[in-house]
């Protein structure tokens, strides 16, 4: 859903619904550098394009050079994606910790949901959000499955500890994921595509696994990562 | 590379070199026709297209109705992949069954190259080929794992069988891929975006493997699918 015009998205962002993107004109004045900066407090995504853009985005054809991106998409809390435990062996959560890319969060719900995970849990900021696209991509997943949204990805990791859970980073130079035991509760942080697992968020985990990788080319796919490794739960959790 | 012109797009159809794409104006007569019988002939992917998308596309601006597109990629031969051995636990190739999304063939080119197999197997027609894209999308992998075309699949399929290799179509309501010994040789077969491995192709491997699901989302992507299962081959042959 778009919300056009100065007014219009200065109200939207008193509300605190969920705004997916932000496009402000490029060299726009006065109030539009109010709702920049109210934007940027709320940690919403923000886009400066030319005029042309927004002009061609508006539907009102009066977007006063502001046009804010909504989708009805309901978030649930960390708290409602803890008490899921859909497997007896235990709470099964995954953590994006800064996936910019559609495509890669969707590929990533599809992937949870498939695999059995209790939900995805992702940041306020740096992070796509479930818009109409990821949602489409995701091959209707993150309809089905709960995805929470929080203010900072490290608090989550701590909360996750505190109620049990291990949580592991998807990363290179850890310990082989083929050798662990995943029985309880588990969690596992996939890293975005470039900078990968946070150093931070990295240093919170309780270990960082990898899995080999033989060719020349040094990481797997994000969305892959997360199905080696989900299956990897899943089938330790059989045996 | 992009050859424009009647007489250049039919020498070049001659020469036998791959050609990725052969855009023909819509209502074109004469010679475009011919163009069109010998490209079907070669199995080459024709696409009719409003004059306007030719002149976009057009570097001399004389195309005449028709552009071919091809790629410098030197494909191997199914040999050659089977020449290939780098583990001493056996072979280990993937077939891609009628893969037309750039981005499916790039992120299985990817998780192949990072999982250790020998190479590629991706059918003449209906399948996307190595293009730019593609190259570009697996992170550079298509330049260091050896891709065979093929003009049938099936027949890739025998050969692999008379080879000594075990071909296993990755699909629904097979047996449990977990329960899978991959010591010797190994062919996994991956399916198109919609139709998943074609029947005929089913019936001539040895088995069709599936892993669990848990959602409702009733499928993988296909890349991640790949990804599972090769990294299962791969901790099969570790233990």
């Amino acid at each position: 859903m778009k919300t056009e015009g100065r007014n219009a998205v200065l109200e939207l962002l008193k509300t605190g619904k969920n705004i997916d993107k932000l496009l402000i004109e490029k060299g726009a004045q006065g109030s539009a550098m109010m709702i920049f900066a109210e934007a940027r407090k709320k940690n919403v995504r923000v886009q400066f394009v030319d005029k042309r853009v927004l002009d061609k985005e508006s539907v009102s054809g009066r977007h006063q050079g502001v046009i804010a991106f909504t989708t009805d998409y309901e978030y649930y809390d960390l708290d409602d994606i803890i008490a899921e435990k859909k497997s007896e062996k235990g709470g099964f959560i995954v953590l994006c910790d800064g996936i910019e890319d559609v495509h890669n969060l969707g590929s990533i719900i599809r992937v949870a949901e498939c695999s059995g995970a209790d939900g995805v849990v992702i940041p306020k900021s740096g992070s796509a959000s479930v818009t109409e696209a990821v949602i489409r991509i995701s091959a209707g997943a993150a309809e089905h499955l709960k995805v929470a949204k929080v203010a900072n990805l490290n608090q989550a990791v701590e909360t996750l500890q505190k109620n049990g859970y291990w949580v592991y980073a998807l990363e290179a130079g850890g310990e082989d994921i083929f050798a662990q035991d995943f029985n309880g509760n588990v969690a596992l942080v996939v890293g975005g595509e470039d900078s990968g697992v946070k150093r931070l968020t990295k240093e919170k985990c309780d270990k960082v696994l990898s899995m080999p990788l033989f060719g020349k080319v040094n990481s797997l796919n994000a969305s892959v990562a997360l199905g080696v490794a989900a299956y990897e739960v899943v089938r330790s959790r059989k045996g």
